[in-house]
């Protein structure tokens, strides 16, 4: 016996997690596994969500997946939604299984044509804030590797734009010359704010301010907390000064996880616009859980 | 019996180059291998050097070398001048050898206090090129991996910048999710000049266009070498943004190998700016050629 009515998935391009939800829309198992979208040839994405749950099902049971699953190089393309669209678009992609039990679905995600632009995954977590946040207008940030900037408005995503701020962080404070000035731990709020404060002030002059950070601590033996802040607070503020046409005189809510999304809250409320955080992993399952009424015709 | 006077050397962190010079300043021999900074230890700089060039030794001969041997991990440090200063300032460092016949020299690197910036290697190429073009007044470019804008004035290097475009450029082509939409090789002069524009004329939006050209490729299919260029066009567009105050309205020489030299002379004389291109090999032998004669007190 079980009471997992439907099963939730997020399914990254190096996670899955899954959810089994009960009658009442509450969460009642939970699994993770590190069998990502890269790791899996199409014919293995099966075995890999099975591995999880199994044990959970008790005869025909829906399951919904957002993410890199439904890439082209996932379990089966989910073709993109076109901005302006609802979050959730028009997109549920019915998969055949092996194992009839599984009643398998993946939500598609979002592109844009120009500037050209694409989301998978995140279009749930913006569904999921909509679903808890009815008629709100304004800026979904979701920072990560790729953070996503979305204008939402009347319920539909307006446009939206990628940075790749966290992929560049990753690259330039773990495999650049910097590696040697930056920590991978540790932090120092004033060297964060002043990386901030010259990025958003000259953006342009970024690319010379990267290079400043190795220097000083060859010079002057700078702490490597304070290059790893500092990096940061460039690479965000540069990030803010290319997105001002998003965040400025609007509402902002972020959709990410500490410490990063209060480096965010920190930067944009230093500029005065009012910010909501909220939880994504939370803002995941509402999300798939729209999808899951969608699907029902539950309004 | 060899006619080898002394001995020049280039030596970086992850080559080794040396050249036999003879008593009229030709180069009569050269050798090059791969054991840079980086792979020796303190004590295996003299046998790595000994193996290129002690078939050159005819009795006690000076050898003068410039690059990261000087570097706090290298063979020997040999301390920074500062700016404003003589490109190979005042430091010439005599390092002992276990081999007699080798009188061993090392060129000092340039600092500039604030903002914080360093350089090893390249002030000796500016040397030489300020021996070859006596009373030049400008600004050189010298274009690599972290490449230098320097403002030279009465035979001064006054101060300078490093940027690290061509690490970054490495690093988001071949590590970064656009690894999948640029190719190793290819180009494409149109796609390069839109990158270009683009970043030159927003350069705070530069952080929101790279992915751009990952979106492109996913759903237009857009040729990876057009991809390619497009990177290289916004990352030298966002470095010639950055260091405007340096080139505005100056003679710039650069200094680099094809065919990164020629993209930044393309543009710059884009933008009006006169643009000398010399031969980066040459100005290194110049450079350290200018380095000998002072240590022999020629003038």
């Amino acid at each position: 016996m079980t009471d997992v009515e439907w099963i939730a998935i997020d399914w990254g391009t190096s996670n899955l997690r899954v959810w089994g939800m009960n009658a009442n829309g509450r969460a009642v198992r939970e699994a993770t596994s590190t069998n990502g979208m890269n790791l899996l040839a199409r014919d293995q994405f099966e075995d890999a969500l099975m591995a999880l749950v199994s044990t959970w099902l008790n005869g025909p049971t829906i399951a919904i997946a957002c993410g890199m699953v439904g890439a082209r190089q996932g379990w089966m393309e989910a073709p993109y939604s076109t901005v302006p669209c609802e979050p959730l678009g028009e997109g549920i992609v019915k998969v055949p299984t092996q194992d009839a039990r599984l009643q398998m679905h993946i939500l598609s995600g979002i592109k844009q044509t120009s500037p050209a632009d694409v989301m998978r995954g995140e279009e749930t977590q913006i569904a999921g804030f909509l679903a808890l946040n009815k008629d709100w207008d304004g800026v979904i940030c979701l920072p990560g590797t790729h953070t996503k900037w979305v204008h939402v408005s009347a319920g539909e995503v307006v446009s939206f734009q990628t940075l790749m701020t966290g992929e560049l962080f990753g690259l330039i404070s773990e495999q650049s010359v910097l590696a040697h000035s930056v920590t991978s731990e540790g932090w120092s709020d004033a060297a964060f704010e002043e990386g901030l404060s010259t990025a958003m002030s000259r953006p342009e002059a970024l690319a010379a301010r990267l290079f400043n950070i190795r220097a000083s601590q060859l010079l002057e033996d700078t702490a490597q907390d304070t290059g790893r802040a500092r990096l940061s607070g460039l690479l965000i503020g540069a990030e803010l000064a290319a997105t001002k046409p998003y965040w400025l005189g609007q509402n902002v809510a972020i959709v990410g996880s500490a410490p990063l999304a209060s480096h965010y809250t920190t930067a944009l409320r230093g500029q005065g616009v009012p910010v909501t955080e909220t939880d994504p992993v939370a803002m995941t399952v509402a999300g798939l859980t729209a999808g899951y009424k969608k699907l029902k015709g539950i309004t």
